[in-house]
């Protein structure tokens, strides 16, 4: 008999938008049974959750460090096995930490840490421990994202030599254009948010995108932020020109005043065999170029996919799966890996995902700051 | 506490589609928990599943009527509540009829029996029943569907006069153009698969698309089938000119070898102050279109749109739900009244949609049989 | 040196639509000079006309009669070749006729005559004399429409087994509503306009894009046309069950009150190797489907395309072209016939697409007044 | 009587596309009549092209000098009026300034010279004289780019704040990748094609949408090109970051490598009210982007488009008109110009867009090669 594996999620409570996204996720594919956690530092909004999506609540503990010590406490065999973080981001780095360090297995919100410098720490925690780390970078999970990945591997493109890959959302328009709103909204107060908006909130979304897709790392960036108002602090618009190596340049632009736009990230990768595109509001067509044959359109589902891309769907070609079904194909890689079975790299973003994030979030704001200078990526 | 519905599940074990689809559309609002049922007739599969999924297999049971037998036994409390029927189409009937009987709620897949006077005698039983029956006519619960419904509704569209739907499927072809699989493959047997293949599998979503959708009923239909070879008994492609009244006129176009298409219902609908346009492939996109005014572009979870489309929504726009998202809709729909909670009418499909349906697909096959003429379909 | 073909006009003058489509495609291709014509039955407008587009005024005649009259009088090579007869529909049989029967060479618009009877007299005089007969059905003259022609003719699709065409528009909506102006519409006039609106109007174009993508013929029909209102004599929305053979059928459904539609002309072709579908308003894509393949987009321009789609472009890929270009490929057409130039079947609809386009119209008409039964078309 | 202008065309002969474009496009509106010209440095390719598209060859002259000195001699009311100047890019300056000094209005094909400094001799010479200049940027011609520079002008954005625009080709990959190829193709040396080739050639489209659309002035660009291979010489790919001011930011995108793609010219512009998108190779489509209403389409013809754009469309909607008809309505608003009418700002670009392209060929090329640094645009 498969036993669900025990995930505890910290995070996430009340009408959170993340926590629908992965407790669904966590379901879909009979992997998981939600055993616990702290849904909100609020006790009464904690339990209360919990009794509101029909928990049993004796493991909802009061707040995080109890949660790791009484799990502990349990024999292996009864104790949470995998923990999700989706609490506020400055906590995701001494969560991460503590669970790692406590033998916990942790899938992890992005971005992963507030810092590169804690990324690196995160980095070497894990190295030290046994246990899996996975980060959300929810699109990885799209059969079509995943399939682009086996085709750029099989060498369908040739050598890569541009991409350009944005990311537009239009939503904070309503607080920005609010000389009022953009003074107190915690969005838009580095204090409350981290040094970064838009970068770290999408921007980086596109930047592990190409790589993740490619496999190619970016040398070195250039970045361009708008603010839009002198009072605002915050990067709400920002251009990142990147380089792979001298002659492999790409674009990644992320845009958070994009006037309505919802969530369009999209990415385009030119090589000299062939090009494709990919559009993650209508993530289920894969679009192939060529200068010289038709173009062709690749869906879900179908046996020409990799194997990859056939494992993350469900349904036959023509059943729409969307955001839900991306992010659960990321947890039932960590549920692979959790399990000692075998899987497959690109079945779910790794730590050196989030190494590699922190530091394009970093070298943004410094390229920015100095003047739109090329600076270079650290691992 | 809320507590979770307790659901059992007839049939949908191994890898069957339809059984994906129900579990993960029974776990998406947390509103249901699986607690046992009848996966598949032989005992070793069915236990097996059960295990797979990582389910307590004490109430997995050998076969429907032990189900029943012992459900029944324990107190109302710990009793499942909601049986799902997702065995062969000729089962349909026989097992909703004795749990109805019974006193359990159903959620039944489509076909809803295999005659008309079987889904007569159905209705019958409910009305004499205190129970909630729901049949899953999928596609009723996309967001932009029930936003279709809601729109018509309040008069967006004005008088309707012209409809027009289709489901186009080519997966027959591969089956249809080899006389060796078309003799031997159950599909396209009557004996095993009923009077009907395309109508009775397709043709009676779309049909119901357009009851759905605006209200209104179909008076009488002509059908043509096309059989492709003469060896074929069943229908695999069927067109049904349909009136609603003398000026109000509609189609119904459906095929399974219509080649390469993969799963695509779509729905035209034209009234004397606008018209609307869907497509069950791009399910987040509704056009609204009018003779002089740019067309308008509905998508989901703006909060332009109707509460009965915003409830069906779970993430913000631009983050793309799928089929099991609209599945899951109507499981919330049946959880809430089951509950005894308020819902509203287009939650979920009912009994009268099954009673229609069935006519829709009888009197087809009678038009079409008597040499393609009009005949009145019956309530 | 090429001396540009002489070129007259019956029609168009003012500010005929049809009348610059006609115009500026016999310029495109450097083929032509208009020489004359009669543009108008009103003398000054007649010669307003010619004058504001910029004409020598010596050869517009004040009728058709005096045209040929005069015409007939020039030594051969002064006088007009070839004649676009873009007048009323009842006109252009009489025109034709003797246009014919005097020795030029015709372009025709469409509807070619107003009864099959009238179109089988024009065939065959036609027969008789040496001239070239186009029709205009425009859209054939689309490069993917080419392309969809010499794509089936090499067996692309295999064995076709359904077509599915629509011509939908909404424009007659602002007439039909309005319960004075549909009375007093000469469109909506029988006496004025014939016996059919929508069939004669657009749903023979819709019919003839199959027989001319496919080379095949359609056998019999079964229409249903809407009124929409008790007191209107003209269908405005028809919808044709096709027949090819027994197992070979199709449908054509057409409409001037599917609100908000432009000029919606939309083909699906089904075979049991591949499918294809194109869309008028969006005439530089064709889309190649499979069962197990990825779709396929055809563009004009590129050198997979067939000579005959080629030969329609004139630009590279990428630059769009449209109605006009269309048009002109069918005058161009002409020019290589009327020279003595080689062409090839399929550079311009004949004498025989306008026979069987008549039948068409009359016997959807005979369909529907008779209670929707088959009946089956001419040669 | 309206009487036609006098067109005479400098290159363009042979099968040059250029010279289709031009040509076709003077004669879709009725007003001009080619007169003669140089087609060609070729005498007997110059004679052989006017004979091939039936012009009379009494005023096809043997060079350039030739054609302004006899042409100067005729009477006025005789002389050719209009010249088009599609010759190399070198020639475009010298002919200019000699036709402009001579009294000639001009139609120049882009670049408009070859140096800034050029560009600003030429704006010298026009101001002392009286004749109408127009530069073919022709995608300004199009019916929705007209609307979105009228919706724009009329505040449908409100204040706008990001602009992104691409222009990406692929064309350039059959010559790049091919050591010999690119050593020896004229596109790529600098001797016979200039300092830029994607930036002169495209990039400068790009540019000139955003001037036109928006009548906003970019003030300061970042350039960073790709030549990717080290013994290329010419940009093929280059991005431009762009600033309005410090809170009005752009991006202009363009490639020659990006594979697969044709000719895919695509504005964004974000504004406080609202955004729009628009695509070449769809022309007829203008999205209308709102963060809380749904995204309106607009297409042509439709009486709420501005006038502007519906001076430039001659059919009624669903009838696509494509690049011929954009140049053509160029060609029309240079018409009403040199006849003395009304017309308005946007029907055709001026010498202002040939400056201000000129300075940003310039500026890119040497913001990129002092190491991608911001430097300011002249006027």
């Amino acid at each position: 008999m498969v036993k669900k594996i025990k995930l505890g999620i910290l995070g996430g409570g009340g009408d959170s938008l993340i926590g629908v996204l992965h407790r669904v996720a966590s379901f879909i594919n009979d992997d998981y049974e939600i055993i616990g956690g702290v849904f909100n530092p609020v006790w009464e909004e904690n339990i209360g959750f919990a009794k509101e999506i029909g928990l049993p609540t004796n493991r909802i503990y009061k707040d995080f460090d109890t949660l790791v010590h009484e799990e502990l406490k349990l024999p292996e065999n009864e104790r949470i096995q995998v923990v999700s973080i989706l609490t506020p981001n400055f906590l995701h780095f001494p969560m991460a930490k503590k669970l790692i360090d406590s033998g916990f297995h942790v899938i992890c919100e992005k971005p992963m840490t507030t810092t590169f410098d804690e990324a690196k720490t995160l980095e070497s925690a894990l190295k030290k421990s046994k246990t899996i780390f996975a980060l959300t970078h929810t699109y990885t999970g799209y059969p079509m994202v995943r399939q682009m990945r086996e085709m750029i591997k099989s060498g369908t493109l040739g050598k890569i030599h541009k991409i350009d890959v944005q990311y537009y959302q239009g939503w904070i328009n309503k607080l920005i254009h609010d000389s009022e709103k953009r003074k107190t909204t915690w969005r838009l107060d580095p204090e409350k948010s981290g040094a970064s908006c838009c970068v770290a909130d999408i921007g980086v979304h596109a930047f592990n995108l190409i790589e993740f897709t490619t496999g190619l790392e970016v040398k070195s960036i250039l970045a361009d932020f708008n603010y839009l108002y002198s009072d605002n602090k915050m990067d709400i618009d920002a251009t990142m020109l990147v380089r792979i190596s001298e002659h492999v340049k790409g674009i990644v632009r992320s845009s958070q005043i994009a006037t309505g736009e919802e969530n369009n990230l999209a990415i385009s990768i030119y090589g000299d065999k062939g090009g494709l595109k990919w559009e993650q509001e209508n993530p289920n067509y894969l679009y192939i170029l060529s200068d010289d044959k038709p173009m062709q359109v690749y869906k879900p589902g179908h046996a020409y996919n990799s194997d990859l891309s056939l494992d993350g769907t469900k349904l036959p070609p023509g059943h729409p799966e969307g955001i839900f079904d991306s992010m659960s194909n990321i947890y039932k890689g960590v549920a692979r890996a959790v399990r000692g079975q075998k899987y497959n790299s690109g079945e779910f973003p790794t730590m050196k995902d989030g190494v590699r994030g922190m530091s394009f979030i970093e070298k943004s704001i410094e390229s920015n700051s100095k003047g739109n200078i090329w600076v270079e990526l650290k691992n």
